[in-house]
């Protein structure tokens, strides 16, 4: 029997047929219970660029594929369901690596999914290749009763709020790249690195409550995200960086002369915290969930009209002239 | 502006949002239309594996990326419509490659698509990769009313057709691999590797007769594939591979000296033919649509109990015996 098959009965063995998917695995398309989700993202990680095998275990890697799509579900304020995975992989692929991929795919959905959805695989496709593996998962969610919550809704006037602790997955980046650093005195940030935490319980209940009039996840760095959300909805916006919470470990890997915390929490990718705009008259409402939940939630700053662009104080309070550099997934040309 | 953006605006201009998605490219997720897409499927592409760009142009790997995943839906006897692609390119990518490969699935979207379905991008995501390309789509469709043709559905009694002309795109691949065979001599296997055409309007259309018990398509060899329906369904089958169609082109091919006619008909992947199972009281209605819309249909045989296996009989009407070598993703272990 040829390897592929093997895996193919391994991944249905881990990750059996979710709830709203009537045929999974094992026909040529995958036959979804009409009307169950109206929500698809879909992301793909390259070893090299969005994984260093030699910085995150298999475990690690199969966490954030999934972290990383449930952040897109959240960010629409919406509740995750079937997944379909697409593994591009060394000839002969490792298999040790791929069951603690599964493993790590496995705990993401467990410790990050509310027991109200079901996490699971509905199918996808396995391919060998010749370089780094590419890791494309596309996940479907259902958009919350209240409707999607799209990037373009935001109006002047709309607080803007940050969910969640920015920076720490670059400042964990930084240290798992430095010869000097201990990576036991920054156990904090390496875990958001290696492990980060989307907002899936979080957003859902934004989406539900309908709070948010436009959100957006943070996975480029704040800056750039927010200004995708801007650049949706056609507005301006006035930020305070000051407002941002300031983990202790982030602050003393500054004084280890290892960056700017500024850079980090303005630029660094990949914390998947959500960003939303909010009406004024909600904002009662959300400090009421955020006491109630006990979420992490900072105010820190206003929409504008377009024409006032993005402003953005910086920790000390003086306007930021400077870029703010953030991940590209190609370099400029 | 990153390229990353600009990719990203080509694309959508290039592929505007198609029916029964609500909100597209350019949030964090796509929102569909509640209850319009039932079928999901997803396949890729790694240069070097299923593609080598010395023997594919960019638009031939465009037009089989789409191709690829319009057959699954047709082998569900379904109807395409939004999809979701991942491209892992170099850095920089080649724009000009990309232009191309943009105007192959725009290609196989025009020729390949009955006017009745809308097959555009919903989302997608573009990374940079050190290695080859990986083109990962997954294309959402509709099944009939009459349900979605399974591949588990055969039953002893029932025949065995096969819809299309199998071994095309193998000879082509062994044409466009030799330094002898001269092209124009071989176009239709060429056209057939480069550009196949999978059924899509007549899996449609057989899936709303309710013709076929259980479908599948040939993607990885007619015996390979049949063997997945005999598998899902539990039976076993006999076929007489004398029953299909020999094209001269491959008939001259063997003359040649360049492999065996029977190998390619029953080894040969990426034909894309539709191979059906049906209930004998429904062969003459699939005769009438044969001779109304002019398909190519060969009644190869018949599905057995379980206990019988696959039974080939060959070209020369004698048993075969060896194992009939097809495409395989991973080499066996």
């Amino acid at each position: 029997m040829p390897i592929e098959f093997e895996l193919i009965e391994r991944i249905a063995a881990v990750f059996p047929r979710p709830e709203g998917v009537w045929e999974g695995i094992g026909d040529d398309a995958a036959v979804l219970d009409p009307g169950r989700f109206d929500l698809v993202t879909m992301d793909t990680l390259v070893e090299g660029v969005h994984f260093r095998s030699d910085l995150s275990t298999a475990e690690d890697v199969g966490w954030k594929s999934l972290a990383a799509n449930l952040s897109d579900i959240a960010a629409m304020g919406g509740g995750p369901g079937a997944f379909f995975l697409s593994l591009a992989l060394p000839d002969p692929p490792d298999l040790e690596w791929l069951e603690g991929f599964w493993r790590g795919m496995r705990q993401a959905a467990q410790e990050l999914v509310p027991e109200s959805f079901d996490v699971s695989a509905g199918g996808g496709d396995l391919s060998r290749t010749t370089g780094p593996m590419v890791i494309t998962l596309s996940l479907m969610g259902e958009a919350s009763p209240a409707g999607p919550v799209l990037r373009k809704n935001a109006v002047p006037g709309d607080r803007i709020v940050v969910l969640g602790d920015p920076g720490l997955a670059a400042g964990g980046l930084v240290v798992l790249e430095s010869d000097q650093l201990d990576e036991d005195q920054f156990k904090e940030l390496v875990a958001a690195y290696r492990r980060p935490r989307p907002h899936v319980r979080e957003g859902g209940l934004l989406g539900l409550y309908g709070i948010p009039s436009a959100m957006i996840d943070t996975s480029d760095g704040l800056i750039q995200d927010l200004g995708h959300l801007l650049s949706s909805s056609q507005v301006g916006a006035q930020i305070e960086a000051f407002q941002l919470p300031i983990a202790p470990e982030l602050a003393a890997l500054e004084e280890a002369g290892a960056g700017q915390v500024e850079q980090w929490l303005l630029g660094g990718g990949e914390d998947f915290c959500l960003v939303l705009t909010v009406p004024p008259a909600r904002m009662p409402k959300l400090w009421d969930m955020a006491r109630q939940y006990d979420w992490k939630v900072s105010d820190i700053g206003e929409i504008r009209s377009p024409e006032e662009g993005l402003q953005v104080m910086g920790l000390d309070g003086e306007p930021i002239k400077r870029e703010i550099t953030s991940f590209r997934h190609f370099e400029a040309t």
